[in-house]
């Protein structure tokens, strides 16, 4: 059986990772999310296995000294983890695994699972950009200035990618991401036992 | 300007490559076909610039010498050759090409053109594409099993292509081809010059 993908969709906060993912998964039923471990404390509309698995700070670090995640971060004072076991069964059962992702946290999935495919998300300009994160209405404007000039240093690790999809519509950015996906489970690479199954029979 | 793909198709012989390219160009007429050059005589159907490109051994032999072509060979005391230059004209001008050539030509394509999207048609099993073969009618039992013969050994050169496709259906196999035209657009290595554009803007 062919193995699954792990497809890590990345890039810039504001770009539209969030809502190309909803839309992959919901015309992709057989996708897989992949669920973050975090040590934060459930809300109450959260449930376990599928908002987060929830667990204790000290499980956590333990996790971390046996190298049980992709990656992980600590954000005001809670870890947040991709757990790697959990990613490596699905895509082993042949499942596709959708990672959404910051740019920090892809690279470090990109060291562990360079088999991955890496899709970085582009806004289509930087003026498109502010104005979304400007009508979000949650950000001063020096956080907002900070923020685009951040998003510019970021810009330059999409090359650390193996693709750059625009998202100028949602549509045509999750068009393209379905046709990545189909394009990588035909890399010659990935099928080596089918082409040598052939062979032998 | 985005650059257009050369897009190399190829397989084994009865695979079906021609069906499949057919099927690709009137469905995508955007597409280009990489029209070769022969020395041998037009038939009275053939049209100059459409079937082929015309000309005589003289002018081939030169055009060998100042490496204008992308791969060439000899068949029956006839040459047969991928005109570099047309090629390299329409992809810069941002249109896709597509190549339908045998193995031995695909991999001198490669050597000239890394570049390329190089996509080995495969049948669904070499019982299949004996049944093709018998099928058309044209070859005696003998030619057959020096065929499968050639076909296995060939099957092997698959893993130096980017992508393998199976040849099920053929609606399939365009579908597939067609998703990996556009992932490979997306690729994060030919948006270089998108991605500073939108830095610099």
């Amino acid at each position: 059986m062919q193995k699954g993908l792990l497809v890590v969709i990345s890039g810039p906060s504001g770009a539209g990772k969030g809502t190309i993912c909803k839309k992959l998964i919901s015309s992709h039923p057989d996708i897989e999310i992949s669920v973050s471990v975090t040590t934060r404390k459930p809300r109450e509309t959260e449930l376990e296995g599928v908002s987060y698995y929830f667990t204790s700070t000290e499980d956590f670090e333990n996790r971390i000294k046996s190298n049980d995640f992709l990656e992980y971060a600590s954000v005001y004072g809670n870890y947040y983890g991709t757990p790697k076991w959990k990613v490596l069964e699905l895509v082993d059962q042949g499942k596709d695994v959708i990672l959404e992702i910051d740019i920090q946290g892809a690279l470090k999935v990109k060291e562990e699972y360079p088999e991955g495919v890496f899709i970085f998300i582009l806004p289509p300009s930087l003026q498109e950009l502010k104005k979304r994160i400007t009508s979000r209405g949650t950000e001063s404007k020096e956080d907002i200035i900070k923020r685009m000039e951040c998003t510019y240093e970021e810009l330059s690790y999409a090359f650390k990618y193996d693709y750059v999809v625009v998202n100028d519509y949602v549509e045509h950015a999750v068009e393209k991401i379905k046709s990545i996906i189909i394009a990588e489970k035909n890399k010659a690479n990935r099928q080596i036992s089918l082409i040598n199954s052939i062979r032998e029979a």
